[in-house]
């Protein structure tokens, strides 16, 4: 055995012996741990902070004494007096090791540090950005042995940082030339490490050192919002994150409406392009503002959207997803650049798109996939991203099945006589009294019941303006609880049911929720026609759900994982009354949030889950709902309230629904199951 | 052995047995022979025409019967009808072996056919084009396994053509669905199949059979002319050829100029750049019309420039190349998209700039090197590019080493008090008589001396108007012939030559041409100044020729190769004279044409012939003449005529050349040797 001294890194354990001198950012880099370096060990960057440990550690076996360690030198000193360098921390590549020593490595000295801090029942994310800054000497030109400045600088990256075969943007050589003399040979350069289809590439270049950070977006592209984070591709933190409507709403507010537009209109799909794309960019812009950063440094971008929204974006025409078999322009993930797009940010920024499982299950759904990871869970998990179309993953280590389902926009509260998105003033609680059968609410902006002391004054400024969806589903789920809406779906009489909110409304009943037409206010109410589309959308929901139980050959599911912002404000219990989703236990359905949103951020900050989720939607068994007879079955038994053969048995161990029907002969039964929305 | 029929094919000899019934085409592309075919064997596209030879072929022991093959096909009778078939040809896909048989490959059947004809000391060139046509039979979509259509077209490929891995451009995608509706999931795919940097992917897309062709560009760009070659991808042939000046022009006459323009002018390198890719667009429309042919079929381009044509065509500010070291941005070969550079044919169409040698050897050195192959010479080559820089190779087997000097634009006629630039009434021809030491002259558009009959009815309509650059090194050569320039550069008086045709002119004399000035016309004439750029810009040729042959270890060369127009319409006995060029037999003098623009052609029609130049050039010993101080020293030697202290013996076996001098005392020794021009 050696006598070098031995050198033990914390926390990943690895340990080595080197000779007395030896730099300790080249005993990790020779250990392969994980400790940054941009400058390469030039004492500049100082990315290669460690902590040695001292005293006594039997765990390991080792005493580190006082001087196991080089003394503090100049370097470190300057970087001290001029930045600050932590208690107890050292510069990795100026500290040299002269005795036994143990040396933490901290997190933000990691590369591929922890980033996205999930739910427990989902596994951590590593940092592994696709774009890395690197700081090189580059040779002069020698008129005896003529090379261009880019060969040199190749020649460095190789030399310095053994990545060969890095290609350049014409714009990099463009401007090369100055910045080198500028930097006196001395650069960094942002690199995109390359991919599938791609060699590494220089992406931009900064005289000297480079004291900055380089930027990625991630972004899912809504039907109706552009959501975006802004993230530090160096530490992996948001810097902001924004949303802006999506302005292709002009054209349409469901995805077939704007399908319909595309087809009806010359031009039609290239005008929602181009608004898509202004919007995407004015969403940038607003981004790099709030971050008080500049768009060009935002060198890598990921979008997640619906197939719709993704062949709109790209500037493909969406005519074949408006019709049956639903034919993709292209499936597989997509890698562009930014001005391919004609996007704002740098202008060679890289651009990755996930794939698309299916013609109606988009990269969005693909996102949820990368970010739930029904394929890594031992119990079986049904994961429902709500929106104006829902999809749905069922799946655990098995296998995981795919689907979409057209529940239209009624659980965004538009289609419904006095439905509003979910904005302040909108009734996003709704109870119903077991005894009066009249409503209280509360309201996005104020925590107070309608019934309470003090809720005009709150709500004073916004008023109550509508219900959202959250709201609207609440409120029939009560309507239906306590015996003012039927199974089928009927609102019975003001007799029938014992409220007094009921009123006669043309040939059937409505319920009255707020009349504020006193004050110049709405008059706020729902009608049968709002019942019949809100067990439209749902039915869409839960037969989608089952026809994907169906085919994994069950009739439960062990959890339920509710996607999107939607999912974000449900209350469970009433989607169940509703019958939404299947039956499960109350505490084992969860929501995820922006999980699609999650899914984009994970494959901008970890270049590796990119061929993760194009490996998993390869494996993803698709289910074309459209062309299942089962579906139409499911459908039809689902527009009961909940179910009308399903037994739910767990629900009914919690709630138990009225059995009376409102039917007095002819009309209402079924609610609807006949009719089958159009897709969008 | 096999029973099998034999089959034979001619020019290759390949032979295999193959179970009756096989078609041709199977047969050839088994044996690895190279039969074309588009449409895979469908009898579509008729590219796999073969000729069966029939009767006794005793030097292949084969007996050919009538019947060797299968019966004349309604296919093939369809398109003999439709098209017509030449007798004797049958299609290589229909036709089916019965019996031994031999089958001729006619040229244009082949897809390696040789295309560019070159003379009998270079190899000929096999057709290998970056992009071909290829028809695809594409899979349905199908709802019960949904794919993108992009991914069952590449499935085709693979399956169909065995490309795999192949990209698509995303205008790919924005056009596709409707074409390969349209053509009933048929369609023909035109794909660029990769390179060092690029994986395949498909660049066009046509419906169905695609009947037509695609185009490639090989483009020299020079200082002054832009001039390309508009090729038939699948045939090889030159389809138009054409010409623009340089609209940079403006900016300055030669390089060094445009530089300098870039450096006194903010955004003076962007107008360049705008201005040389305005007239690349220009000269593109202009070809296409002529060719009758739809631009957005040229896919493929090939550029040659020198190096500040290269950085101000590529956006690159030519700054550096204006000073020591004369650093390029990047001396490698370029792989862009014809919109990288604004250029107005398809708009992925692949463009490849060849590379760089040096600082002040460009890509057009670089094709005249692939043009001319020193490096596969068994004797020793000069290659002379003579134009504003000239560029000078010299090489064999063994190595080739490449240097430029700045011989200035004199050659072309520009610094000369009545020089211009060819074109129809410029003298290009120059003999002066023996005795009366009088001059006679031929101009660009007549065949007659100036002394012959007719000459005046001849030249009415374009008069007499200058001097072209071969018409001056004539002149100044039989100026040196007969007495009426000594070896330093003096032009005698009258006395002293015995011609009446010197006149004293200012402090030094004159050569009086033509005197056109009774008819409004020029007074054309020859002055001691004029002789002096001509001194100094052959001696930069000579003495950078001459420096190669120093850094090679001889003192005279095999062979002498003058590439370039001007090259092409030089008198080699002249330029001897001049002690342009190395002392070497007449014969061994030959010009190559516009070898850049051959060696363009070359890489544009030979992928191969990419890797091939890169290797090359990377094996090219460059030598920089600013910084050789035996560069001044030859210079300063050959600025006399011919030659100060080198012998010339060959010369001087078939010349021989006055020796008096006319200096008498002061001004004119070495001929301005010490005055070195800059760079341009």
């Amino acid at each position: 055995m050696s006598d070098d001294p031995l050198v033990i890194f914390t926390p990943s354990g690895k340990r080595g012996r080197f000779p007395v001198g030896t730099p300790v950012l080249t005993a990790a880099r020779k250990l392969g741990v994980d400790l940054d370096s941009v400058c390469g060990g030039r004492g500049i960057c100082s990315k290669c902070q460690i902590t040695p440990s001292y005293g006594e550690f039997s765990k390991h076996g080792v005493t580190v004494e006082a001087d196991a360690l080089s003394e503090w030198n100049k370097v470190e000193a300057r970087y001290d007096d001029k930045r600050g360098l932590k208690q107890g921390r050292r510069l990795g590549c100026q500290a040299t090791v002269l005795k036994d020593v143990i040396i933490d490595v901290p997190a933000e000295s990691q590369v591929h540090k922890q980033v996205v801090r999930k739910r427990a029942e989902v596994r951590d994310i590593t940092l592994n950005p696709s774009t890395r800054l690197y700081y090189v000497d580059v040779q002069e030109p020698d008129m005896h042995d003529p090379s261009g400045d880019l060969e040199r600088l190749h020649t460095a990256l190789s030399q310095q940082w053994k990545l060969d075969d890095v290609q350049a943007d014409l714009h990099i050589l463009q401007i090369m030339q100055p910045i080198l003399r500028k930097g006196n040979w001395k650069v960094t350069v942002a690199i995109h490490l390359g991919d599938s289809e791609n060699k590494p590439r220089i992406m931009h270049i900064w005289p000297g050192f480079y004291d900055g950070t380089i930027y990625g977006v991630a972004v899912d592209l809504g039907s109706t919002t552009i959501a975006a984070h802004l993230c530090d591709l160096q530490t992996g933190d948001v810097i902001a994150s924004s949303g802006v409507m999506n302005p292709q709403i002009r054209f349409g507010e469901d995805l077939m409406s704007r399908v319909s537009y595309s087809m009806m209109n010359d031009q039609g799909a290239e005008e929602m392009t181009l608004a898509v794309r202004e919007g995407m960019c004015g969403l940038f812009t607003q981004l790099a503002a709030e971050a008080g950063i500049d768009k060009q440094l935002i060198v890598d971008a990921v979008f997640v959207c619906n197939p719709v929204m993704h062949h709109l974006f790209l500037g493909i025409d969406p005519f074949e997803l408006g019709q049956a078999p639903f034919a993709l322009a292209t499936s597989n993930a997509m890698r562009l650049r930014a001005d391919d797009l004609d996007l704002n940010i740098h202008q060679s920024a890289r651009v990755y798109i996930l794939p698309c499982i299916a013609g109606h299950v988009g990269a969005d759904a693909a996102a949820v996939a990368l970010s739930e990871s029904p394929q890594t869970s031992d119990d079986l998990v049904l994961i429902v991203d709500v929106g104006t179309n829902a999809e749905i993953l069922l799946g655990n280590r098995e296998k995981v099945l795919a689907c979409s389902s057209p529940t239209g926009p009624a659980f965004e509260g538009a289609q419904i006589s006095s439905g509003q998105r979910a904005a302040p003033g909108a009734i996003e609680r709704v109870e119903i009294d077991p005894v009066t059968k009249l409503p209280r609410f509360k309201v996005i902006g104020s925590d107070l019941w309608s019934t309470e002391e003090g809720f005009d004054a709150a709500i004073a400024q916004t008023g109550v303006t509508g219900i959202c969806g959250s709201g609207i589903i609440e409120m029939v789920a009560e309507m239906r609880m306590h015996g003012i809406v039927d199974a089928p779906g009927l609102i019975g009489t003001a007799e029938q049911t014992g409220s007094t909110a009921v009123f006669a409304d043309g040939r059937t009943n409505s319920y009255m929720v707020y009349d504020g037409t006193e004050n110049g206010g709405p008059l706020i109410t729902v009608t049968n026609r709002d019942i019949r589309e809100i067990q439209m959308a749902k039915a869409a929901l839960y037969s989608g759900a089952r026809l994907l139980m169906d085919k994994f050959g069950v009739d439960k599911v062990d959890r339920v994982v509710l996607a999107g912002a939607f999912g974000a404000h449900i209350s469970t219990k009433h989607a169940m009354v509703l019958g939404m989703i299947p039956d499960a236990p109350l505490d084992k359905v969860t929501s995820a949030g922006n999980a699609a949103g999650t899914g984009a951020r994970i494959a901008l900050l970890n270049s590796d889950a990119r061929a993760e989720i194009e490996e998993i939607v390869r494996n993803i068994h698709k289910i074309e709902t459209a062309i299942e007879p089962r579906f139409q079955e499911h459908f039809v038994n689902a527009s009961a309230i909940p179910n009308a053969v399903e037994p739910f048995p767990i629900l009914n161990s919690i709630v138990t629904l009225p059995t009376q029907t409102f039917n007095t002969g002819g009309g209402g039964e079924g609610g609807g199951g006949g009719r089958r929305r159009r897709r969008g």
